[in-house]
């Protein structure tokens, strides 16, 4: 049963880059869309990290849903968290983001489900609050202020082993986030002397610890070997081969294949290993018998990313693997914003082809390359059999990230950010700032 | 004694525009200063409002102390509270600002204390939580979130009362920071319907209420007649001859003079009433015997700004109320950034000239005019004898505030996003982010 105006309703679910693209997609498309999320904005999740070290503002990469969709008339927001499917009767449960507010349903004629992913713990959730991760805005907030405290507690005390303690960060794998926040808290070390007058921020010591053998284990081994070498160069100390088994705050524990242990104390940790799909996975796969999740938690969809048993309903984005059509096996795709986008765009089709009672061919992911920058000025990228490190990726690594960076104003400010943090090896915004508390209504049980 | 080198310690105590001013000033003169702020940054106060409506980033107002002073080699940078004095050893008690560090003390030979002002809830405290103020950067970033949520909970609402609920704004106190907020939530409303499709945020009402019989108070006359004018057309409805009696998070109750009550249910109130001294005032009191205190805890200091009895400590800014050399009246000066600059000279040169043996004549402040601005491109000033509003004033508003705006950079990037907002009627950093949490090693009481 469609809407009351007798367009189909389609419903999606995450406003992230997949998401976020089959809502634009669909602007011409007559069909009325509401687009479900948390937040209420998009993030431009690759640089992330950057607000972590003080060298972007969360509004350089965050834009409001709201403000990319104004002009989008068959298109509406809601600020809330889905917290259940009802795939027979066709309906989501939505609980506002805004505490004290009643929980309400969606129909759908059409769903469109795009979680994204967590780091994973690997079981120990204990850890979470103790190593941070920098995907989302407010962790990598709360990043950026346990970094810019451990300078300020190394400067206030007067024990150099307490000072070192300080000055110690450990991040957790060398995957493209790792390699880039390890980097990027190097130059924030060495970039600062000048602010200090007791401390040396700059004999800062930059743990990267990855359980394989190299660094940016995704991209083919020469380039893994020069991104070794950088991170060597500006002060990181990758630590391969190691695994983490313990956490406590005040320090963390690595073993190696041999079993050796070793403690290192270290106060602040970041996050950066691990994947887990969002929980709207499992919640899909509870909701259609004959779902399956993979070890990561990933829902399979059908080549067309559809859910099996359920054509109106399709996932997308680092939440799913992808069942080949020839094979049959389950594939999960790299966990980058071009898969999504490109899913995006595929589901938006299959949506309008579906009206039109047209068939489509099954998704085909276009490999268009990888980029992982190092700190200031370096990066390595792979654009099919071409391998490119230094200056030159570097330079391709910031017209690709300006270049989707969504809206003028942010391409702008952030370019403007870039330059001077370049030239200045100064950063904009190294703030130190609070919470967010609860507000009065929800306090008070309103609503 | 003077410190290891020999040379003179100068404490300095609050990093706004009144201290940051007294350690530049002493760049040249052969002292070691140390700072000490509760914050890592130094805040454009009379900005922060624009950030509470999205209007600006907080790493466009805010700059770390430790980037400002970073080429100032006789001053350090200390974060930390101060919580007590003991002037006749000469000593400063500090409490780190990191939850687990040991307190510890410093010493000087020159003390000055600039804790600037809070707002005062006129003794109803509990108001502080349920009517959050927009002067610190914390609580500017909290407004924020809840005016959007607030916009965000009546488009999720079916019920017309209960949207109009939300879509109801009260700022208390027509002084220039509650005009600013105000007109800022008005042009909010107004910018941003397209992006809604439920509710409609150009029917929210923006309730300004003011004890006094006109807004802007502190302005000649007509310049508050224009002001009301101006507020009424962007759609401000003011309150005047109103006080405030209650507030309970979902409503909040006025009378006026002639005892009438009405209540009004609104969901987000603003606080822009009122003034306290910081309660280093009280503190400095305290540990000096004979100092006064004024009515809203003022601490009076000598025509010099010298503590009574204390050639050795001075205090400047809104926590001071000057005596004047001829009456010897305390006399509470503006709370403007140009009195504190001007006293922060002062002091330097004052000290400069003690180290020397030279005698100082009184402070005496120089008014320079005063600025305030209703919305997008109108604004009100006074500069001397010459009174002027609407666009005039706005681009002179606009010259002055960057003019003062510390750092290139930020100076550049509120400009760009002046520039955009105000053409594009949008807001770059409309951004609903979360708490940072407690860091680990506070929690575990690891120091």
């Amino acid at each position: 049963m469609p809407g009351a105006n007798g367009r189909a309703r389609v419903v999606v679910v995450g406003g992230g880059f997949g998401g976020l693209k089959v809502v634009r997609a669909l602007s011409r498309v007559d069909v009325a869309v509401t687009l479900v999320d948390r937040h209420n904005y998009h993030l431009f999740q690759p640089l992330s990290y950057q607000v972590a070290t003080g060298a972007l503002s969360p509004g350089d990469i965050a834009v409001p849903l709201r403000r990319i969709l104004r002009r989008q008339e068959n298109a509406r927001v809601v600020m809330g968290e889905v917290v259940g499917f009802d795939l027979a009767a066709r309906r989501v449960a939505v609980a506002p983001a805004l505490a004290g507010s009643e929980p309400f349903t969606l129909e759908y004629e059409r769903l469109v489900v795009a979680g994204g992913s967590a780091y994973s713990y690997f079981g120990h959730e204990d850890w979470r609050e103790l190593a941070l991760e920098v995907k989302s805005l407010d962790s990598a907030l709360e990043v950026r202020g346990r970094i810019l405290q451990a300078f300020e507690a190394a400067e206030l005390s007067a024990d150099p082993p307490e000072r070192a303690d300080w000055l110690t960060f450990v991040v957790v794998g060398a995957g493209p986030t790792g390699v880039e926040i390890a980097g990027q808290i190097a130059e924030l070390a060495r970039d600062t002397p000048a602010e200090f007058r007791s401390s040396d921020p700059g004999s800062a010591r930059i743990l990267l610890v990855e359980t394989t053998d190299r660094v940016l284990s995704g991209f083919p081994p020469s380039l893994s070997r020069s991104a070794l070498r950088a991170l060597e160069k500006i002060g990181v100390t990758p630590m391969l081969g190691h695994t983490v088994t313990d956490i406590d705050g005040r320090s963390i524990e690595l073993a190696t294949a041999d079993g050796t242990r070793s403690r290192i104390t270290a106060r602040t940790v970041v996050w950066a290993a691990g994947v887990t799909a969002s929980p709207l996975a499992s919640a899909l796969a509870d909701a259609a018998p004959g779902a399956e999740l993979d070890r990561s938690g990933r829902l399979t969809v059908e080549p067309d990313l559809t859910l099996p048993g359920h054509a109106e309903v399709m996932a997308l984005g680092d939440m799913v693997a992808v069942r080949d059509p020839r094979t049959g096996e389950a594939q999960a795709l790299p966990g980058l914003a071009p898969v999504a986008i490109q899913q995006g765009r595929y589901v938006a089709r299959s949506i309008a082809a579906g009206l039109s009672g047209r068939d489509m061919p099954p998704f085909r992911y276009r490999d268009k390359g990888s980029l992982a920058t190092i700190g200031r000025a370096r990066a390595v990228a792979q654009l099919g059999p071409l391998r490119v490190g230094g200056v030159v990726a570097w330079i391709l690594w910031l017209v690709v990230h300006l270049y989707y960076l969504v809206g003028f104003e942010n391409r702008s400010v952030v370019l403007l950010r870039w330059a001077y943090s370049f030239f200045s090896h100064g950063r904009g915004t190294r703030l130190i700032t609070e919470a967010a508390g609860t507000p009065p209504w929800a306090r008070q049980g309103a609503g």
